[in-house]
């Protein structure tokens, strides 16, 4: 196998695409978004492209037995309504620096071939803290993306992500624009120490508003029901732990 | 040297010869059944093939004073009963990501040259805990293959390994597939604490049944024996030391 | 993308001239004082090269909502009095050892694109505590630079830095040497701790007089007093803690 | 430059000559004894080839503030008694795996080219305590070499080195040997922690014997002495120490 391997699975017609990505990272809110994506979109959509490569972690994944080679899958989808996509999904990241640039190059060749020139990268933004209100915070590859975004309820703001954006997420803005292509990325804040749900809901309205198209949250909402669940008992644990702080007298016999 | 380079030893004609892999891992399980395999099969075995590599550590071991540079070996098996094989053994992983890619690779293309259409990656799994039973979980390039392999006594569960099956044996499935081999991955359980040649066994009794090859275990044995009188100790020292737990009292002198 | 990618935002016609080097290191000192050149320089220079790299991290910058993927930026500076420049900045140092050879060699290439024969490496070297006296410490390509620099009020010393110098400021000078560069390295001494605009005007007066150009020192100067405010706080601050010291007695209990 | 970038500062016809590696390793032994061998030969001795390479730390060392790119050094020396030799020398080793791969085989070019088919790899052993009697052990890359070795006072030890020789000493072995190259590695005992000229004095002895030439130990010795010094300091402190040993009581205020 070279450095990449990319199978193509099969052919399809898009028009005017748009390359989604949603790669597992903070809070897993870009991989849960694509995944709803896909579900959502299923009888529309198919696997048009495998991606293998040296630069992902030398690994099968296993389900009942049978072993799965690590990869990324690309899905043409010509939904009823709305913009034609690209999905972009995977269960591993590149292991390198220089891996990101690969891959990312990579996917935007895909991006190319497929006749797409936008591309939103999905994500989650860490705020350290549990979240009530969801906002997206966004970022673009050129000024001119901000009105539209921003009329769709993403917030970008000043110096924000501080560090800017790192792996796959960002090489699409950066080695996007350099390509002709107009990317942007859709972070949900999420707390970033769960997977959440509720972020990628968030990022996924403002696709919906943007892409125009129509998503149904049942499935999402219930896995989030299911995070609230395991929410729930950590807070009563810590508030449990609080309770049982010991006294001095208790410290000086632990010391 | 080049990135990889392999030497010809002898050239050997075989039999739809079976690919059998064995380098350290877990419990060192899959390299004690190769080179117990080996050394019950030495009569009928020819050393065909040693691929050196970049990716190994830069390294010889000593023996007597003479050096050997790390390798990984290739023997051709012709056994008097049961199938010919071709097993692959040696004393190193490869170093990085890359590595176990740029490896497995050149060990698929040995046993293609040899005419082998079928792999066996022998290894261990961690259990956390010592075990009385020793099962062997199994893994599988393809579906059509499960049913042989769990009538010789192979589990299949569902997503366990958790994790995967990372490096040389995962990578024989993944890319083994990809380029029409059947590969299994027939993992022993084992503690993971410590060189396992009990697990080894039970591995090697399934390949018996699936290769049709009678195997005695004398030399097995007694490397598990020598390994119950480790275990022996570790459990009389674990024990003393819960019977010299300190009281509070002591603990405040400590603390 | 390849592992090097150069634009060629701009041409200029330069007379002669000297490159100098500031990108992130030991107190910001070598950025800081490039940075502050091309504040002062700004009516007369032009950007004329970003070097963007696979050695890079990969990461995108974000401000008021856009993107700018990591590159190197290169300046090209004809002065109203004093030598013509190129100036190099930029906020990352390559991520492999490997990766600083490569850009480097790739700064001479430009350097000599632009007929420029000599080099500046401009940076900071730790000394462990706060600095009154800011000295600038020298090394050279080649000892006949040694004279006209120690009138200009560098320090040449015996065996310092005691680990040599490491990065793409060591290599301008290593591999210019090479490559028939005259190259030198100023290094302000900082603390380490802090970035350090005083010590970047220590280098900066001594590159007045080694290019002939004037400076104005109102911006670097204004930083340094914010830097004051910092130390002064985190002086408090040692100062409180040590009248805070527990006595036995607290230990006691805390132990 | 190239990934190796190798400078022919001289040319020199050099008969049947030998190849003594020494490079920083455990106790600076094979470095140490390399450096004598050059400081006694010197009048006879001419600097033929640099290499320099990607593989090495990016560095610059600094003598009286003049920078050298790092790099190893061969020398050709036509003693007037004795066998030639070329004699390699450096401050660093690779920084990775591959990157000792590639040097060695560029070492092992070199002494192709000098007409040279043995090769000496000087080196220490760390035995983890002081040594009264420095004795060297011996790894050989062909059987047939033992005998001449033995009867010059080399140990040679059952499975010792136990982890094998890692390395370019390790390799100029496995590699040479794979070239058609008679290698050698001679190790002196050394505790692992300090710079030990004793132990380069024993190495240098039995090459002494081997390669027919005469050495004075007297730079070598004082060297030696000055260790003697540190290492008597050290078990000052060391038995200073042991008399101050808090009792019981002391601990209970520290806890």
């Amino acid at each position: 196998m070279d450095e990449l391997d990319i199978d193509a699975v099969a052919e399809a017609a898009l028009d005017d695409p748009v390359l989604v990505e949603g790669l597992p990272g903070v809070g897993h809110v870009g991989k849960l978004a694509v995944d709803h994506l896909l579900e959502e979109l299923d009888g529309e959509s198919t696997l048009v492209r495998r991606v293998y490569s040296h630069e992902f972690p030398p690994q099968v994944s296993i389900e009942g037995g049978v072993s799965e080679l690590t990869c990324v899958e690309i899905y043409a989808v010509s939904p009823t309504e709305g913009r034609d996509l690209l999905l972009l999904t995977g269960d591993h990241q590149a292991q390198t620096n220089e891996g990101h640039y690969v891959l990312t190059s990579a996917f935007l060749d895909i991006a190319e071939e497929f006749g797409a020139s936008e591309v939103f990268a999905l994500g989650g933004v860490p705020t350290g803290e549990l979240i009530d209100e969801y906002a997206v915070v966004g970022a673009v590859s050129d000024e001119s993306m901000l009105g539209e975004l921003e009329e769709a309820g993403v917030e970008f703001r000043e110096d924000e992500p501080a560090g800017g954006i790192v792996g796959v997420s960002g090489l699409l803005l950066g080695l996007g624009e350099r390509r002709g292509f107009e990317a942007a990325c859709l972070m949900g804040e999420t707390s970033g120490y769960l997977v959440d749900p509720k972020s990628a809901r968030a990022v996924l309205e403002v696709l919906e508003d943007v892409l125009d198209i129509e998503l149904d949250y049942e499935t999402l909402d219930e896995r989030a029901d299911e995070m609230e669940g395991v929410i729930g008992k950590i807070q009563e644990m810590e508030q449990q732990q609080q309770m049982d702080v010991p006294t001095d007298d208790d410290l000086r016999y632990i010391g």
